[in-house]
This record gives structure tokens, C-alpha cells and sequence, in this order.
């Protein structure tokens, strides 16, 4: 056979890739040391081979855990056989693949009837799934190392009645639009492409024909979704991506679920090249990967919205590919040198390789954050995120659409970092992955009774009650809308949106507000929430910070013995530790975590709540973190309540110098100054003796606007929908 | 004058060491950055000069804080005038001094009648020891400098004033066996050898005659020590530091404490070298150097012992001189350098200079840690603390003497590190040293009823009271007995004691192993702690882990509501969160923190409890930190009552790759094997099915004796006070 055309079938490694690869010497580079660590983790199987089992496990049993360490090990063989010629890698996929020929067909459906899509290998088509993402691959890099007779068994007697079992005989899943799913359009598409099997390829972009059967999976929820008119892969992308990235289950999930995107998308680019799928809806794939990177903190840690498992980071394995490809096939930046180089490790493709070469030429840089919005839905109609970033501090507010499944009842919610760690936490989700003693490490009923529950949440609650009344599908149908998002201007950068729906009769309206100003050593969170009412309502404001609460100006009398703070929505978990009342239009509460001290200035109504709590109530299995917070309770009145506040970041303190700073903040008092159906104004000043205004228009986001109002005398003039004014000053 | 009596009478830095040290380009080396570093600092004050306002305030005021400013300032204008020439440090310390010199002769007593020792530029005499401490230097290294005329009218109207009113004005004070007293003998001697004055000099190492009052300080605690015979600088040595240079506050005062011992000590080095005194009591100074850094965890923190604030490390500034004097006084050891390198700064002493020759020349490696027995009490016979160390686990048990007013009821109490964080907590002091809000800065009533008693420590509890009934000067009297302390074998480590006076009727004997094994993933500990009774007693046996609680063979109850554990000697401040039973002679209690898994190993009889707690009951102002614990319960019978149990480190848990492994632990029975009035043995199996037996004999420790016991029909025969059988292998 002629060299040239060796590797023709590779879905993962063109010819031409191999060529200019193998031309280099690699050694020294990070590619080099990569491939040396994969023929070190390889070695042991090309003596012993790899056992193929006739399916019975479950996750975490032994026919489970060898059918995966077939497919990476497989994928990984043909990687290294087309790399370093080395036929014993081909021979170890060869006589692995012949055991699935002679088993396989003998195979039904798993023993095991948990799942709605039962697979063959595994208990659920998912994990076939993942098994032919990975192992179309390895049989793409020995396609023409093979005889025609035998490439002809293996197509017609394994991998084309898998791709039918995934596709035509498994409908209900592969037509799907889900994650799970994604992974059987791609893998149907990839072995497609390695057989040169149009029909298995137009199935996979494009979906089997839509049929009207109202089938649910494990969870109950609906397999079709409503009005859905495609499937298929590019329907995947089209579904899961908002128009600037944004992975609807958040970033968690997004990092798992970017590899049959990427995977599916490289064997597409080298195989169907005229699809362009990298420019595929205006590039969305490359700006997934860099909304990925923007929701991690200074740690590089994932933001922990929605179920999320908090450290998680972008350390993990599974973004080795979204780096080199983001690299590679976007546009070379730099910064993602850097963290690839974190990573210490490429993929064994080109873009791996391309990386390792420009990384050994000393090129990287400093990953670069900054302010953004993500919008949600595939038309970035339904909500988003907004990333404010202002030296060591990052304010996420969230407002998507719910995210089904692992979707929390957090609209409107924010959460606040300081270099690098929460100061006010979203508690992610009640689970240890993996870890057996937590029920097997699945998510915990925790989960759904705490972490998913409104209260868990830095956002208002009503009377008690969760968002939606905690009711998935009800929340899944609509979104919460931006109103603005502004982040030119470094000094105040605002997010700002509105909910109408999560309550009846409530209209929830959140402005953050991150401001830098040198009056104060550290960038300080002005917060405008205003609750309008259509009859009087319990308004609940909870802060989930970490540390040690060092003083308020409430006066906190503290229980002698402790009951939890409900019997449902998240507030049986909690302990009431002690409560006192506002006595003042303005208190303080101040804390201290780790290096800084915090104050929230808050402009209170006579009669508010200060309730402080800690979790742990109702936790029979000890499944959660007993993390404090501190609640603020306003009866609401029917209309407008607005819930203002500033939180500062301030002073320092350390254990060795023992030396304190500023232990209390620099704000002396906040007041809402002016507050209508049109404008929210807050004023506060400082211990200098300066003043400042921020206003907001709560129905007019036009930057083409200009407003004009008089608060106390003083004319306030502005264009856009908000200004800070110092007031001593000019603007 | 002669240049080469320029600074004959410096205390700090003599004529030739100058010399050598300005010989040298310093540049470049750490010597030369400090002392660049302390010219800028020194830079304002030689415009602005040094304010000497009459005296009025207290800690933390004006007057208070520029007295303090005054004499650091003075001190190191002494030097640099000593190292650079420029004679406007000179000019500074002597407008400084006539400034003093005009005003301390009209100054009475302070106002403030708070202290039973009141000073006269500050509110007690210790400040105003401290202030001659650095100002006899200061003046020391100006002295030939000034002309004779100015010199006796410093002398005359204010040092030798001075000195007497530390001295024999105020004898209950000067004459106490105290560290707060070892600054006067510091500062009247340090003086006394800039002037010459052997008067003086004699006061400072031998104190006053001793007279019989009874006189009694701040907090009443008697100023002379029952049958103290001596007083002085020399007593103060003899009294503070155990042979073993332990002193006897622990090591948070010690790092305090060091400066006015080693800086006079250094006065004496220079100006009277016939007294040897690096040498005095076999170098026991030098000795309490390295027993400090012995003290520290794998980040350089202070083992929280007594009254201390976590978080104090070896990074602090007052180490500084330790570390150099240290380093050139005692063996040169190459590991104190690389503790200079982390400090980057060195005192602009001799010692700090060869500190800084030696690094620049690349010299340094890791500062050694070691396994080591630290006794307690003027002749080492006041019980003391072990430290065993293996791989990344540090182990401390304290059986040392009360300690005096810092002192914690504490009694064979230990705690256990992995990798520089703690697995198992001493609380150390509820105090935020300098933080305003939390009452000053001052300790908190908190630590007196919380963390001082015995149940915030890892020990046994009587009844639920705290030793000695939580009485210091019962304490004070009688201290536990070290038993055994080996470390030679480095696979089996051992220390014990005994303490028969805590509680009437009460004989505690504890023994911890820490074993290293290679059938161990990591070294553990066996813990032998019996407990023999005079009549029925409770016993509790607290653990104070970190991280979360995973799971327990034991089913526990938690509470709906919460109550403290009990109404005194720390039991308020505890929120029982829920108990159990054991119904086995045989159960584990599982929990994670950070990277690990804990699992200790009980051998239980049935009946034990085990109660889940929480710190912050009672705890109006939140000054606690809410941490966990878990208590071991057994209604203790008549004779002896042993717990005994073996605490294992495994596996580990990554929230990067989720990946879980070993999260149960690898022994699967604990028995207690024999157990008489001579010996304690306990036998553990693995799930390797390897069976070993632990014994001691609880009465002779000698390493001579040869013993020999039979454990169901197998022969055990070692020599020496224990030993560890494998039992499937001979020994
Ligand atoms: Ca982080
Ligand atoms: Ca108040
Ligand atoms: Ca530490
Ligand atoms: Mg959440
Ligand atoms: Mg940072
Ligand atoms: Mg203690
Ligand atoms: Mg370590």
C-alpha cells in the first residue's frame, strides 16, 4: 500500500499532519513528552491485549470499566501507530476490535433496565456512544492498514449494525436534543466518515426523520422537545449553544460535554472540509470554548452554576482539546498557550502538536479575563450571564433560562470573588462525585432540597418560597430578560436584569453595579433589587458569605437552642443561629475571610430582619457543608421595594505581622435618594465626606437617551440608561 | 577622636565587625537590601524628626504609638549611623534623647492606674522596658560620638534615672520571674554597659536582694515564686527555658519573648565576653532557637499550643534576630539560612551580615525537621511535649506544666498534622490579636470558658469537667510525667505520659505510636489512653478533625433541634448535632478534608456513643469559629478503662479529575488483645488479612528489661518498654 495513502481514513490525524509532525524532532517539546506518556500508559496492554467481556455491570463494575479502557485505550493506540509506525499499536486495535466482531453481534440490549435507552456495551446507549466516538478513531487510523477483507467484516458486521443500533433502532434517543445525544450523532458521523458512509453521515448531521411520539427519559423529562424541527448534529450546536457560546447547563457540564463537539467537528474539518463546520453559525464552537475559559476565577476554577462540583477547573483533562483546537482553528491566541502549558500535556493531533511547537518557541501569555455577557438560548433571547471584573474582584449575575435538569432556581442571583475565592458563594451542587460513601457519588437529595432551592441563593425570595415554586418544566418554558450590561466604561461597569415570572404577581428588577473609584482601596458592589408587589409579601434577601462575622450594627440576640428556619424550599436546612431588628435607615454588617475584611451598608427600613443561620438542619447523612449566611427580611408593601445596598471590600489583616487595617469599611452611610416607577437612585458617602449618586432608568436601557432629574435640589443630567455622579464634584 | 573607639560602647554592632562589614561591597547581598531598606524607611523621620509627647494614652493612642515609633526609629538610626558614617542618624537619636532628656525628669508615674506596675513614658513599666531595650542600643552606638559633657548629662538625668526607676523603684516588677520582667533586666543591663555602669550591669544579671512581699500583678498572680531564690537576667534564663530549650508559655510567647534574651545576650557577647553567655547553661539560648523552629508545621506555623494565634509562622519579623543570631552563634547550620532566605530580611547585626555572605555564596538547604522531645521546666522535670514526625505527618502531644496565665487544660492532649494543615485541631486561643471590633484585640471571654478548657482539646474529660476544676494555680503546681519518648526507630515512633493529678481519683496514661508501614498507604497512629478510676466516671474522649464528617459504622441520630452539650467548662459552647450507639467491639469513623480520607479505627464496647458536635453555642459576639467535632463516650467502670484505637490517612480525592480512590480504609478490626496493670496491648488486622499486635508495658521503661507476655497461645518477647508485632511474620 502506498504511504500517501495510509492514514486517507484518520478521522483524528490527516496524512499531511503526520508528515509535517514527524518531520520535527518532538523530544523536548511538550508533544514529545506527551507521546512518551501515552507509549508509557500503553505498554502494559500491547503485552497483556485488552479483555472484551460480555456486558452485565453497571457503572463502577468490571465489564463497565473494561469497555472504557478499551475505547481510550484504542483510540489511543491508533494515535501512536500513526505517529511512530509501530504496528504492534495497530495489532492491539486489530485483535481488540476482532473480539467485539465475534461478540458483538451475539449482544441484545444490557441486561440491566434503568435507562431509557438501554445500549449494548453499557447499561445506556450514552456510554455506546462515547465507546464509537472513541473507537471510530482507532479504526480510522488502521482503516488502510487493514485488508479489504477484513475492513469489509468489520463494516458490515460490527461498526454499521452499531450505528444502526444508535440511530434507526435507538430513535428516540439519537433524535434527541441532549448532550447524551450528541455523542451518538457524532459517533454515528465518525465511523460514517471512516467508511465513507454517506448515509450514516447524513444521519448524523442531520437527524433521523421527526416522528410525534411523546416518549421521556429516566428523569421524565420529554425526549422531543416542543416544536422541534430538526436533529441531528449541526441541531445539537444550533440547541446547545447560545450565540456567543454559552453552554446552557453552564459551564460544569459545558466542560464534559465540548469533546463529541469537538471531536466529531476535527473529523469533519479533515474529512468534509467544504462544511467549514469552525465558521458553522458564525463560529460558535471556537466561542464556545472561550466562554468556557471566561467562566473560571483567578484559581481557574469553574464558576459553580447550576449542579456543579466546586474545584473543578480548567486543569481538568477533558479541556486538553478545547485548548489545542481553540488554539489552533481560532486565532493563535496566546494566553491559551499559557494555559495548555498549565495543562503539561497536548492531544496527540496537529493542533496538540502546533501548540507544543509554538509553546517550545516561547511564545504564551497571560490568559486574559475580562468583563462579559453571555447571552442564553440559541437566538441569545433567553437571558445570560454577566462577568463583571475589576482587579482582584468578579461579580457573576445570573439570569439564564433554567438549564432542565441540572438547573437551580437562582435568577437574578450573584456571586462575588476575591482573587481567586468566593466572598459570596453559589453552594454548587449537594455532591461528591465519585466518592461512594455519598450514595455512590450520584447527587445527593441535598440537591434538590437545598442546593437547587432559591434560598441556597445570594437572590430575593418570596414569601418563602422557591423560584417557580421549585416546578422544573414550569421554569424551563420562559427566561428572565437582560436589561443592560455595560462594561466599557472599567470604572462602572453595571449588569442589570428583570424577572416577571418565577413568582405571581411579583416583578424582580437586580442592578450590580462594580465600581472602582479612587476614593476607595478596593472596587465596591452597589446593589439596586427592586421587588414590585401586587400585595404585601414577605422579602427575603439572603448572602452566602465565608468566614467569621465580626460585627453588626443590628443588634443580634442569639438563640439558646436552634430550630431550623422552615419546613421547605432549602429553609429546612438551615439553622436560625440569631435575628435582630434595623433600628436605623442605615446598618453595617461586617465580616472577615482569609486576607480582607467586608461590609455590606445597607439602606434599611425600620422593622427590617437581620437573621443569621448556618446549614446543616434536616442532613441526616451529613451531605452538606455547614456554611453560614445572614438573611435580610423587609415586609414587603404592594409596589415598589427596593432592596439597596454597597458592599466593600476593605483593610487587610495577617496572623504573622498581626497587623490590622481598616477593619471597618469607608462608607458612612447609604440612602435610596430617589425611587419611582421610572428611576432607582442610590447616595452614599464616605468617612471623607464625599458623596456619590448612582442612578439607573428602570425602563429605558437606550445609550441615545438622555435623562435629567432633580434629587434634593441638585439636577442630576445623564445619557444611557445609568450614571455614577459624585456629587462634590462636577460630572 | 579615634575612629577606632568610635563604638567601643555599642551593644549591638561592635568597632571591628564594622569594619569587616563595610569592607565588603554589600550590593546585591540580603545585607545590603535591608539596610537599603532601612534607609528608606528612616528617610521621613530625618525631616520630620521624632515627636516626645508628654505621655497619656494607652495601647493604640497617640502618645502610646509615638514613644513606640521612637525607640524602633532610634534603634536603627544607631546602626545605620554605625554602618553608613552619615552622621545625620547620629543628629536624629541625639535631638531625639534631648528631647527625652528634657522632659523624662518631669514625668511621674502614667495616669493610667491599670497596670500593678505602672511606667512613666507608657502605662506600664514593660513598654518602658522595651523602650530602653532599643534605645540603649541606639545610644550605644553614639555614644563616643556624643562629647563627654553631653554623654554625662544623658547619663546622669536620664539613664541612670531611668534605670533605677525600672530597678529599685520598682523591685516587684524587676525582680520577677517573668518574661515581661526579663525586658527590664534587658534594658537596665543593655544600659548599664554603654555607661559602664557595673552597677547596673550586676542589678541586671542578679536582680535586687529578694525581699518576702507578696505582692501580686494584673491578674493576680503572685509576683515572687514560691521558694525562688534568685532574680535577675541569669534567672530568668535558668527559669524560662527547660534544658531542652523549651519555654514554658509555648511557642507563640516564645517567639515574643526571645528578643530581649537574645539582644542582651548579644550586649554581653560584646561587652563582657568572659561571661560566655551563648554558653550558659549549656547553651541552653541557642538550644531555645531551634526548639522554636522545631515547633512549626511543613508551612513554618507555630504549633497553636496555649494561648496562640494560628497563623503565626517563622516568617514573622521577630524572627529575625533569632534566626541570625542562631545561625552564626551556633553550629552554622545550612537549614536556618534557607529560613534568612524566606524572611528576606536579616538584622543589620554581624550575625546578619554573615547570614547574608553565606547566602549570597549559595550556600542553604532545607531546614531540617526532625522527631523531637522537648521536656518541660527548669531542670526538664515538668513533663514536656513530643513531637513525632514521619513523612508528611507531624504528631504533638502536650504533657507539659500549666504555663501559667496562657496555659490550656490540656493535659495529654495531641494533635496531628498532614502536610502542614491539621487533621486533628488544639483550637489555640479565641483572639483576634488587633482587630478592633472583636473586643480590641484583647483575648475574648471566649478563651477562658471555650478554649482553655480541657473538652476543646484532644483528651479525655472526667465527668465533664475540665482538669484541675479549671484552676490555674493548682495547675501551676504539679505537672504530668513523660513515660516514653523513641524515635530512633523511625517505623515505630513512641511517646507516652502519664498524669495522676487532674482529677481526684483519676490516673491517665496515654501512648501514641506513629507507625510507619509499608503495607500503609501513609503512617497512622495507635492510641492507647487508659483510664483508671477510683469509682464509676464518664469519660469523653473529644476529636476535634477538620473537613467533612463522610460517614460511620456507628447510626447516628441527628437532632431537629439543637441544644449545647452542657452549661460549663466549655460544654455550652457546643451544639450536640447528633449521637449513636456502638452496637459492635469494633467501629470506624470516616471523614474527608482537602485531599484525604481519615478513618479512625475504635475498638468499642457496646454502649459507647458517639456524639457529632458543633462549636458556637452561647457564643453572643460570634467569636468562635463554628468547627466540628466528634466525641467518643464510654461509662468508665471502676479499675482500668483502656480506649484504644488506630487513626489511618488513605486514598485520596481530586475535584480536578473527580477521581476517588482508597475513601474507606485499609484496617478492618481493632481489638484491645491484652490489658492488665503491666501492659496494654491492641491488635489490628488490614484487608490484606495481615495481622499485627501493639504492646507496651505501662510500668517499666526501661530499654533493658527483656518481657515476654502470651496473647492466645502466642509467645510475645521484646526487650525495652514496647513493641510492634507483625504476626504472621516473626519478629
Ligand atoms: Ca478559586
Ligand atoms: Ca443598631
Ligand atoms: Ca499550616
Ligand atoms: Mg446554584
Ligand atoms: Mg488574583
Ligand atoms: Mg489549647
Ligand atoms: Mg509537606
Amino acid at each position: 500500500m502506498c504511504v500517501s495513502t495510509l492514514f486517507a481514513q484518520s478521522v483524528t490525524l490527516t496524512e499531511g499532519e503526520v508528515e509535517e509532525i514527524i518531520a520535527v524532532d518532538n523530544q523536548g517539546n511538550l508533544f514529545g513528552a506527551s507521546l512518551a506518556q501515552a507509549e508509557k500508559e500503553l505498554a502494559p496492554y500491547l503485552e497483556s491485549g485488552l479483555d472484551v467481556p460480555t456486558p452485565k455491570d453497571l457503572a463502577g463494575g468490571y465489564t463497565h470499566t473494561q469497555h472504557k479502557v478499551n475505547y481510550f485505550t484504542m483510540q489511543r493506540a491508533g494515535l501512536l501507530f500513526q505517529i511512530t509506525g509501530k504496528e504492534a499499536y495497530a495489532e492491539l486495535i486489530k485483535t481488540t476490535l476482532e473480539k467485539y466482531l465475534k461478540q458483538y453481534p451475539t449482544w441484545g440490549r444490557h441486561p440491566s433496565e434503568k435507562s431509557y435507552a438501554r445500549g449494548k456495551i453499557f447499561w445506556q446507549c450514552l456510554n455506546d456512544a462515547n465507546w464509537l466516538v472513541y473507537t471510530s478513531q482507532a479504526y480510522g487510523s488502521i482503516y488502510n492498514w487493514l485488508s479489504e477483507k477484513e475492513r469489509k467484516q468489520f463494516n458490515e458486521k460490527l461498526f454499521v449494525p452499531m450505528a444502526n443500533f444508535l440511530s434507526i433502532e435507538t430513535p428516540h434517543f439519537f433524535n434527541r436534543l441532549h448532550n447524551h445525544s450528541t455523542w451518538a450523532n457524532a459517533g454515528v458521523g465518525m465511523i460514517g466518515l471512516v467508511m465513507q458512509n454517506e448515509g450514516l453521515i447524513q444521519k448524523a448531521l442531520y437527524g433521523l426523520p421527526l416522528n410525534t411520539k411523546t416518549a421521556t427519559d429516566n428523569d421524565g423529562g420529554s425526549i422531543q422537545k416542543e416544536g422541534q424541527t430538526k436533529a441531528g448534529f449541526l441541531a445539537q450546536i444550533d440547541h446547545s449553544f447560545s450565540p456567543d457560546g454559552y453552554y446552557t447547563e453552564g459551564p460544569y457540564y459545558q466542560r464534559y460535554a465540548m469533546y463529541p463537539f469537538l471531536i466529531f467537528a476535527l473529523s469533519l474539518e479533515h474529512q468534509k472540509k467544504d462544511l467549514k463546520i469552525f465558521e458553522y453559525r458564525d463560529g460558535v464552537l471556537l466561542k464556545a470554548i472561550d466562554a468556557l475559559l471566561q467562566q473560571t476565577d483567578d484559581d481557574g476554577e469553574f464558576f459553580p452554576l447550576n449542579d456543579a462540583q466546586k474545584g473543578m477547573s480548567y486543569y481538568s483533562r477533558e479541556l486538553q482539546l478545547s485548548l489545542a483546537l481553540g488554539y489552533y482553528y481560532g486565532n493563535q491566541d496566546e494566553g491559551l498557550l499559557s494555559l495548555i502549558q498549565k495543562q503539561s500535556r497536548v492531544p496527540l493531533t496537529y493542533s496538540g502538536w502546533k501548540s507544543a511547537i509554538d509553546l517550545a518557541k516561547g511564545i504564551g501569555k497571560k490568559f486574559e479575563k475580562r468583563s462579559i455577557y453571555l447571552s442564553d438560548g440559541p437566538k441569545g433571547e433567553k437571558g445570560g450571564i454577566g462577568v463583571l471584573r475589576s482587579k482582584e474582584h468578579e461579580l457573576i449575575m445570573k439570569f439564564t433560562q433554567h438549564g432542565m435538569g441540572h438547573g437551580h432556581f437562582d435568577r437574578l442571583s450573584y456571586s462575588l470573588n476575591y482573587d481567586g475565592h468566593e466572598i459570596l458563594q453559589d453552594y454548587g451542587a449537594a455532591r461528591y462525585v465519585n466518592i461512594h460513601q455519598k450514595d455512590g457519588g450520584g447527587y445527593l437529595r441535598e440537591n434538590k432540597t437545598w442546593a437547587k432551592q432559591t434560598i441556597a441563593h445570594n437572590t430575593v425570595v418570596i414569601d418563602g418560597q422557591s423560584q417557580f415554586d421549585g416546578k422544573v418544566k414550569v421554569a424551563d418554558r420562559i427566561a428572565p430578560d437582560e436589561f443592560v450590561f455595560s462594561a466599557e466604561n472599567q470604572k462602572v461597569q453595571v449588569v442589570s436584569a428583570k424577572e416577571n415570572n418565577a413568582y405571581e404577581g411579583v416583578e424582580l428588577f437586580r442592578t450590580l453595579a462594580l465600581i472602582t473609584d479612587e476614593s476607595f482601596e478596593n472596587p465596591f458592589v452597589i446593589d439596586l433589587y427592586n421587588v414590585k408587589l401586587s400585595e404585601e409579601a414577605e422579602i427575603e434577601l439572603p448572602y452566602h458569605y465565608h468566614g467569621q462575622f465580626m460585627s453588626s450594627s443590628i443588634d443580634l440576640t442569639r438563640n439558646q437552642t436552634l430550630s431550623p428556619l422552615g419546613e421547605e424550599d432549602g429553609y429546612q436546612h438551615l439553622w436560625k443561629v440569631a435575628d435582630g431588628e434595623a433600628d436605623q435607615d442605615y446598618e453595617q454588617i461586617n465580616w472577615f475571610d482569609k486576607t480582607r475584611f467586608y461590609t455590606l451598608n445597607v439602606a434599611s427600613n425600620k422593622g427590617d430582619q437581620l437573621v443569621m443561620a448556618r446549614l446543616g438542619a434536616n442532613d441526616p447523612n451529613f451531605n452538606l457543608r455547614n456554611d453560614p449566611c445572614f438573611i435580610l427580611k423587609r415586609k414587603g408593601q404592594k409596589g415598589n421595594n427596593l432592596m439597596a445596598s454597597v458592599l466593600e471590600t476593605h483593610g487587610s489583616y495577617s496572623t504573622v505581622t498581626e497587623a490590622s487595617r481598616n477593619s471597618y469599611g469607608n462608607i458612612n452611610s447609604v440612602t435610596i435618594s430617589f425611587h419611582t416607577d421610572e428611576y432607582s437612585a442610590i447616595s452614599f458617602t464616605n468617612k471623607q465626606d464625599e458623596e456619590w449618586t448612582f442612578i439607573i432608568s428602570t425602563v429605558d436601557k437606550s445609550s441615545q437617551t438622555t435623562h435629567e432629574i432633580t434629587i434634593e435640589d441638585r439636577q442630576y443630567k445623564w445619557g444611557g440608561p445609568f450614571a455614577l455622579f459624585r456629587n462634590d464634584l462636577k460630572q
